[in-house]
């Protein structure tokens, strides 16, 4: 089992759906990719918080086998918060952001998360990613995730960043945004010219593409009868993606096949509870059991 | 084998796309369907033309098996027209609609048509559909597809139809319009209530959704890097699906996900091209070809 390091926001979500609403709950895309991800492999954690962040759930990622030294905490600080709303459609639309520490985000690496073979790249201001990539020590394996935010506002920073990528992580509507292409196999090939040996195009509940050099692979969403927050979804997608692989220790396609579904699995038990209860709250029979299940939603007579 | 029939729409379109335009294409759900349904199974064909319409195509048609005593052509009068367009999301507008023949659309059956065991009752009048209904000699499978406008118009003649089908093709945005469900799994729960033991929602590129009484079914649809006309793409599906329904002669569960997987390759060569050339155009090597890519598009270790 290989270690797996992830950089990313820490927050407080305010969340409302047509499901209920939440106040100040503890989320941030590093926490719900290392939740999932620590249901498969040792994660590395890398983020800031205030003084104010809850330290149960901090406790709850160290017995989970997340390591916390790269969680920098600034004393009389507030941490990150969002406040926004879905409505059916499920698209997560922005009330208010508050950055706080995030604002100054400049992590500084602990020296044993220097060597982890497998590094996530949040979606953070690509040039905090640079910085982190400068300060590994030759990562086996790059992922990166990024947002509109970022394509239309840094797009240089990006370009360098996904240079040094492996595993491109993005939604259908970056791609368009990033390629000009609405059609999914041009614009995942349009995004491996960047840099990229892999692409993987986020479809929300319509589950998932993948390309690689001479291969695609498309899951469907694992349908879900309720989604009641589909906040942190992508994020735990990833986490499951990137913690299965850094289980298995390899890339073969095989594996990248199952790391997808394993992605998928753990992104649908993510949106079936407001916060990260959906993620933290599981074990692995859980996630076996709805494994099994996807295979039976999708398999056919080959 | 067991043959299938189907009632629906034969016409002229004229279509735009961001990839080219037609004029006056022969087309109609009954026809693409039979096209489709044509490479399993031996095909019925109930519907009207006027004096005008294509003798090459019919005869096409004749070639492929599909038997057209039921297709009534009436002398100085014009076949059915629709005119429209796609942009780049390949939703449908319509620009103009002349019923000419199909106003007075009142199919009889051949005699030697009514004990066909497998029926499709395309997307028309609910009332014509019933009257389809009242004319058969006890079908053993009975699929239905329908449309926002009757979905709206006629919800009771609907139902009559509903009540009586095994069955039920529907998109997405009609299977929210009928139950106000925007989950499919719980519109598809609705709508099983109303009659159909198994309802069938088609998602476009997204794939399709099947469910039965204790059982669900996903799939992706089959990326196609360029789309060039969506037209007949749902009636090219159900084609594919009822066409080996009809040629299987069962409906195990095995043979409904074979079934949709068929539906889903050959719906995928019908945008492939302009008008009906992507399902005629096709040889069976062609869909074993493209069925063996999906499962290699799709399948992961179990």
């Amino acid at each position: 089992m290989s270690e797996l390091l992830v950089v990313g926001s820490v927050a407080y979500d305010s969340i409302r759906t047509p499901h209920g609403e939440v106040e100040e709950e503890p989320g941030g895309a590093a926490i719900y990719f290392s939740l999932a991800a620590s249901h498969y492999s040792k994660v590395n954690l890398v983020g800031v918080v205030g003084d104010d962040f809850d330290q149960n759930l901090l406790n709850k990622l160290q017995q989970r086998g997340i390591d916390l030294r790269g969680l920098e905490r600034i004393e009389k600080a507030k941490t990150f918060r969002w406040k926004g709303f879905y409505e059916s459609d499920l698209e997560a639309q922005t009330e208010r952001t508050d950055l706080n520490v995030f604002a100054d985000f400049a992590p500084c690496l602990p020296e044993e998360y220097r060597s982890t073979p497998f590094l996530f790249l949040g979606n953070i201001d690509p040039e905090v990613q640079l910085s982190v990539l400068d300060q590994m020590d030759g990562p086996r394996m790059v992922a990166c995730d990024t947002m509109n935010y970022w394509i239309e506002g840094k797009p240089e920073q990006l370009a360098r960043v996904l240079k040094q990528t492996d595993i491109f992580f993005l939604n259908a509507t970056e791609a368009e945004l990033m390629t000009g292409k609405a059609n999914l196999i041009q614009a995942a090939q349009e995004l491996r010219k960047l840099g990229p040996s892999i692409v993987i195009i986020k479809k929300g509940e319509h589950g998932v593409f993948m390309v690689g050099r001479e291969w695609q692979f498309v899951l469907p969403g694992f349908p879900v009868s309720i989604v009641k927050d589909p906040t942190g979804a992508g994020d735990s997608f990833g986490g499951g993606f990137m913690g299965y692989l850094a289980r298995s220790g390899g890339t073969s396609f095989s594996t990248l096949k199952s790391a997808l579904v394993h992605g998928n699995i753990i992104a649908s038990f993510a949106v079936q509870e407001f916060g990260v209860k959906g993620v933290s709250d599981l074990e692995s029979w859980d996630l076996d059991e709805r494994y099994q299940r996807f295979v039976r939603l999708t398999h056919f007579q080959a």
